[in-house]
């Protein structure tokens, strides 16, 4: 019997949307650990649009949705559609789109607000129990919901603190493939792309996250 | 000593650019496997832009490299940089892009044209005797510089015929992770999501690709 993962993207591309390397290398180690996958994402328009050969801003305007979908080759639903108990487990790929599009952490820090949406997803999840796996700066997006909870957002001691202030418990962790679990709170944090990592690194951090979100499932 | 790989991509995402999957797996099993990674795109429109949630086509114009640098997180050059003498090896990740940019494959078949820029890059790629890593369906846009080669683009009769009348050797592979090795030419080709792979599969045939491509690096 196979477990049911969902994934919720923030758009497609580092800069403006879900960091496409993260997303897809998530998808594997889930799918390869046991999870039939289904993708989810807000249908908003974008904060921006930022040309990621150049890093500046483009004058266009991008649904949050339709482009996460190239991430998930069109199989993708509404976060609204999003029902917590219908999975085992949740997954929350990082990139600037969680800091931008599903929050203002990167405007505001830890002052930031989240997506309603999204943050109704998040609260009915850890009301439900059902693990969440957050890589990179996910954690800081769901801080909020979670107090209390061991998280990590990599080495910055200034991360650390903005997670307390959120009012979890920040955790430095020194690389980006340290995995950080909160078992009480079912939580999996991994720094991945917070840290300058190569792609071996990020996905040895991924699969270790993985494994970790698989021994919560079991609990 | 690391060996280095270049990786030339059609854009992101699967309907109009490069399959995103395929690309970053591609990128994590040449780094796991020994390759420094170097991503080149053409600095050119793309020839549509899909709605990858709809499939329908966006009143939009896009640049190949610019998309293409979301996968690569801002680190690629324009084509007309590739210098196949400077790399160990060469790996093209599929997608439309491929039979759409690269090419007019998609709608011409075995009478396409090739972008010239990409034809100058498979050329001086082949006559440096550097080995390819062909996934999906850039066997077909290679397959009129590779005369002779023994190449696959999956299970489809009509896609071995396309490949035997632009003076390759098709092969009829079954599985999405079939590996198809011409060790004189010095070519791998894996198809991919030309059949419908889950991304286990995908990892595996992209794999297997990448291990078939270091033995040839190697000879």
């Amino acid at each position: 019997m196979k477990k049911k993962a969902a994934i919720i993207l923030s758009g497609c591309g580092v800069y403006d949307g879900a960091e496409l390397q993260e997303s897809v290398l998530a998808l594997y180690f889930l799918e390869k650990n046991g999870f039939v996958c289904s993708f989810f994402a807000p249908d908003i328009e974008q904060f921006h649009v930022i040309n990621h050969a150049t890093g500046k801003e483009m004058q266009e305007k991008r649904n949050v949705l339709t482009e996460a979908a190239r991430i998930a080759r069109g199989k993708i639903s509404p976060l609204s559609a999003y029902c917590a108990t219908d999975y085992d487990a949740l997954c929350l790929p990082g990139g600037f789109g969680g800091a931008k599009n599903l929050s203002d952490f990167a405007f505001k820090g830890a002052e930031c607000t989240v997506l309603p949406e999204f943050a109704a997803a998040a609260k009915q999840t850890i009301a439900a129990g059902v693990p969440i796996l957050a890589l990179c700066i996910m954690p800081a997006v769901i801080a909020q919901f979670s107090s209390g909870a061991k998280l990590t957002l990599g080495s910055s001691a200034a991360n650390k603190e903005a997670l307390d202030s959120m009012g979890a418990k920040g955790v430095i962790s020194v690389s980006a493939s340290e995995v950080v679990e909160d078992t009480e709170m079912k939580i999996v944090s991994v720094p991945c792309y917070m840290e300058d990592a190569t792609v071996t690194e990020l996905a040895e951090g991924i699969e270790a996250g993985v494994r970790a979100l698989v021994a919560l499932c079991s609990r």
